[in-house]
């Protein structure tokens, strides 16, 4: 079995390479995940995707329905659980659809190796596959594309980091740029807003993309209404932001 | 002036996104630099890559030669002025070559918000104008890629770095992993190895593409030769790691 993990960028159907385009083209099978009806758009997407770029006729489509996290168990328990539950569908739905020599695509969201588990639950099939990655376009480089700002300053270094980790641990020591992923907490709220700036974005990429800049103390409680009321509008968001001192 | 920082990945063709092959055919103008002779294979690879996407006629490409920045100055002092020059040789390129309502591209390596000086350099240019950017593939994705391995440990943050930092301030603190760019002395020989692993890649993308992996202690030493061999049988060397403890 060879499983393709392919980066498909941040819900803007062209960035996708001509390497995921080939890649999809080269397929078996395509694995779709169902998810919730809270993120249909993110489904859609893939199969809007696979609709415009796969041209090989004998590349089969199917959709699974993904396990959701028990959300009462710790967190690194929960998650555990739940690569387990997702590597025991993958492996189902492969011995339905495919045989052991076929090649299997998955589209990742972003990039395969950026805060994204499809890695992880790969390692976890047995019999062990042949696992190839085609990078995709992240979150945070539509972030910097949509506001035409590098990630550093010259020739600086900057960490990237999760909402979690920086309401935990505050501002690391030794860097003055952050690059804050999967904060569904505005976790920039903890931080003293004094001298800091923000570069803010949600829906990046798509039609929808939004994004938000200035210095902290001013720009932060927009951002947080603004969020909001995004959520709410939409039923999911999906944001990323830099914050500089 | 309409200006496109174009990302065209690292090496390989197909990393060019959908973004990226509509950006370039939508341009009046793409200026593709010429540099030293030591890295041909770059200049090469953009006038192949226009060669290959630009179908649109109305597109034109010009040469111009890239200033080469002065190793007798402070590196601060040098890059400035170094930047100045690339900006006047643009501005002079874009006056004799696209009228004041013109689009222009340029070629970016990697993704022009990435340890790149484009955008900087494009802050200088009189009268601004308007900017997009087009990301594009990074060498440390290609490098994950390769080693089909995620950046960062579950949820875990990481530093993205230069070998000059690295060699000046050694491991930050709060980071388990650090991805280690522009580093062309090896930096990783001033760590202590113990408990460190390296995953390193070289002409990322390309067909001569190699990757090495392992204990620190052991595979650092194998990369010194390696990467020196290398160096001197191209005449130039790209590389990237990512350290791990």
């Amino acid at each position: 079995m060879k499983l393709l993990l392919v980066g498909i960028g941040t819900g803007n159907r062209e960035h996708l390479t001509l390497q995921a385009v080939r890649a999809l083209n080269a397929a078996d099978l395509i694995m779709i995940p169902r998810k919730g009806p809270d993120k249909a758009d993110l489904a859609d997407l893939r199969r809007a995707i696979c609709t415009e770029v796969v041209t090989n006729p004998a590349t089969r489509l199917v959709h699974f329905d993904l396990p959701t996290r028990d959300p009462s168990a710790a967190y690194l328990d929960g998650v555990d659980a739940w690569h387990a539950a997702i590597a025991r569908v993958w492996t189902e739905t492969m011995a339905e659809h495919a045989g052991p020599s076929a090649t299997v695509a998955l589209l990742v969201w972003g990039d395969p190796s950026l805060f994204d588990s499809t890695l992880r639950i790969a390692a976890r099939l047995q019999p062990a596959p042949e696992i190839s990655v085609i990078p995709g376009i992240t979150a945070i480089q539509a972030l910097t594309a949509a506001h035409a700002m590098p990630f550093n300053q010259l020739a600086s270094p900057f960490t990237v980091t999760t909402g979690r980790q920086l309401s935990a641990s505050g501002w690391p020591a030794g860097v003055d740029t952050l690059v804050v992923m999967l904060d569904g907490a505005c976790a920039f709220q903890t931080l003293d807003p004094q001298g800091v700036s923000i570069w803010w974005g949600a829906y990046l990429g798509m039609a929808d993309e939004v994004i938000r800049a200035g210095p902290l103390g001013e720009t932060g409680p927009v951002i947080v209404a603004d969020r909001s009321a995004a959520r709410a509008r939409h039923g999911w968001i999906m944001d990323v932001y830099i914050l500089r001192r």
